[in-house]
């Protein structure tokens, strides 16, 4: 056993309770009542870098504050970006959760708390990973810079700003981010393609307030009837999304991808009665992998009108609205994608209705090269922690900074998910299994020194 | 002058005093909260009838309590049953009233309240109708009966039992009520049909919990998108409703009533101009008025799923939901539309989600024949009060009861609606004028007499 495995065997107790403290503070980014608590989170993850003799910043934004960390500098030396972010989901219904999401509690090998998984619990496994060179070597191998934000679940408005700033500051030769899954249990992925996403918010205003339904019902345009005409046309029933030009740009999936994906030891009835879904369904023509990781979607994400309460309340809304979302794929564009569907609303809505877009936040999709160096040291390092070698997959969430990684850094991106599909990431009991959270961080340190062997050209 | 029309004069300050202190009681029959406020509306009012020297009992029910009083007998007279309702609709949105809902304020000329119009002012001018019989002639010159519920706006559960089971208490020549609108500020109506309605709530399921949308988007159906499919596949682009028989038993506009309903000094500009809404819009091939009267219709209420907060949340929610209601003409069968609505929702609820319709609840529309000479009684006090001869219409709410009395007491109703369309009912700063409160009383009051001139027989 290296030195390096032993210390983090004989510290994992430490490693845990210090990943509590971190997933109390209650960090949610779309909160406004919990901006102090963001703040906290930013404080702590910095000082956790600060001990292990990193120059550690904690710098302001317009929104929530960048952590911002680099390893004492070794000239000649590869350089490795570490990206993640502080900031969690927030917790409604609050009423499915066991136990609270911000006091954490062990269950069963996980670790229960908002955040554990996406993505307090793994960005930490990297400081850990660094914890254990600088403990027992004294040093890292590798220059190892930080940035870890507090708006990765509002849409990173801050770190597109910081990103074009202070490029030269961020420079390195390649990016690392644990902030998805691996493919199953036991099977270690590394993800070679992201898709992105465009969120937005659609409103819809009638009359100038609640009518009866009785007195004015049927010579009236109901906004509330409206939105669902609205909505519903915007998809068809095969699936497909009825914006102009939508599929316009998509890379299709390649012969290799889609016989690569088969093989893949997905459990797809495990994969439906986990989620307590009894039927497959999505755009005609692909699989469920291939639906979630290389097609894009519409998805209503909230939605609201009139009257919610008790009993019936016999009522005309006066306005509706919803929360709507699509993911998108190599090689959407987000801008035509907007441009689009504010063309295709402005066709569906009806006389009587005006229709109001806004809140458009997201990022392009991303795919990283499958035969970087920098791929196959972490394959060496996961293999060292995990047992076995990496499958390689796509992923069909987005992390909106490695679109820039890539454009802004030339940077190779790393993404490496210590997660599980079950982990309710976005939902009530939220977990990461203490299991994986240890080979992350084992991984991590072995990362480090598979990244400094890599010949510089 | 009569003497009633004196004693009506000189005692106007004290009815609208009275008519506050009833507006004051929060009797939301919808509102778990309210329960001990609706008994106390029910209390109020009887007392008001007791010191008539009418006899007058609180009758408890499974639900919410019924009024009924009578005033002593005069063998022979005219028996007339005053039905109205000390129910009141949810408040909701509050912060869109300008003065709190149960702090009744006057403004211009109208007091605002939630139930002043609809129904607490409206049933009052019979009251107080009565007081001046009792208080200038000692007695009343026909038998009077009221019958007062505090479930109407959420069903009228118990009325239809105790309708049932008391039919004799109840016999009467005709039944009254009070509890629309005129035509038009200074254009009295009698209404001669009532759209009847059903009421139901839909409840979708798919996952067990929300998921991300990124991880899971594309390959799972979305509860919130399989909503806005059902609802829209509910009615066509022509406003006509798509369940099965919808439209089979529908009695057709005749001739004489679309050529009546066209002469109306109807300001469609107006009316459209007072909601805020730009275009008229309906079922194809209809008048705004035949749409709100005489046409069946298809509202959403309410309408709920996944994040409805601040900021994005990209979930693919687990539920969602609506309350749904149509508006039903004569003749169609509530129970046949039940029975249609639920063959279409299987037919539009796709593959993954669950869906369960709940809350039935209604009655059916009714029409009351235009040549009764209680008809023609009516006429003659509101031309007494009003100063003009009312205009002969139908309406688009419902009042479940008015069926009931048709078919089980075989009493012709009187529709003798004293508030306007813009009172608000159903929405924030409902009103209702002080000079309708005022004129109501008094047609109320020559009513009386005008019936108790008919020949029975």
């Amino acid at each position: 056993m290296t030195a390096i495995d032993q210390y983090l065997e004989e510290n994992a107790l430490d490693f845990e309770d210090e990943l509590c403290q971190f997933l109390r503070i209650p960090s949610v980014s779309a909160d406004p009542k919990c901006k102090a608590d963001v703040i906290q989170a930013a404080k702590w993850i910095a000082e956790q870098l600060e001990r292990l003799n990193f120059s550690s910043e904690v710098i302001p934004t317009d929104g929530h504050p960048l952590v911002f960390a680099q390893s004492p500098l070794i000239p000649g030396a590869t350089t490795v970006l570490v990206y993640g972010h502080y900031d969690v989901q927030p917790v409604d219904p609050l009423d499915k959760w066991i136990t609270p999401p911000f006091d954490p509690s062990h269950r069963n090998g996980n670790l229960f708390a908002r955040g554990a998984s996406d993505d307090k619990g793994q960005v930490f496994t990297h400081v850990k990973g660094a914890e254990a060179w600088v403990k027992t070597a004294g040093k890292l191998p590798i220059n190892l810079k930080f940035l870890i934000e507090g708006e990765e679940e509002v849409g990173s408005h801050a770190l597109g700003k910081f990103l074009e700033k202070h490029s030269a500051r961020l420079a390195c030769d390649c990016a690392v981010i644990s902030d998805g899954n691996q493919f199953a249990p036991g099977v270690p992925a590394i993800c070679y393609g992201l898709r992105g996403i465009m969120c937005y918010e659609l409103r819809l205003t009638g009359p100038n307030r609640d009518l009866h339904s009785g007195s004015f019902g049927g010579a009236v345009t109901n906004p509330a009837n409206a939105l669902t005409q609205i909505l519903a046309g915007l998809i068809d029933g095969q699936g497909r999304v009825q914006i102009p030009g939508f599929y316009d740009d998509v890379v299709p999936l390649t012969d290799r991808e889609r016989n690569e994906f088969a093989a893949l030891p997905f459990d797809e009835p495990g994969f439906f009665r986990q989620i307590g879904v009894d039927a497959a369904m999505g755009e005609q023509g692909y699989t469920s992998l291939e639906r979630r990781w290389a097609r894009p979607t519409f998805d209503i994400c909230g939605m609201w009108s009139g009257y919610q309460g008790e009993g019936a309340k016999t009522v005309l809304p006066s306005t509706s609205g919803a929360k709507i979302s699509f993911r998108l794929v190599p090689n959407q564009d987000p801008a035509k994608v907007t441009a689009g569907l504010k063309q295709k609303l402005s066709q569906l809505c009806p006389p009587g209705i005006r229709f109001e877009l806004i809140d458009a936040h997201g990022s392009s999709a991303v795919m990283v090269p499958l035969d970087s160096p920098y791929i196959e040291a972490a394959a060496r390092a996961i293999e060292h922690a995990f047992g076995r070698r990496p499958v390689f997959t796509r992923e069909g969430g987005s992390i909106p900074i490695v679109a820039d990684f890539s454009n802004k850094l030339k940077a190779e991106t790393l993404l490496l998910g210590w997660g599980q599909d079950d982990d309710n990431a976005h939902s009530p009991n939220e977990k990461f299994a203490l299991a994986d959270f240890h080979r992350g961080i084992k991984a991590s340190a072995r990362l480090w020194e598979e990244l400094s062997k890599i010949k510089k050209g």
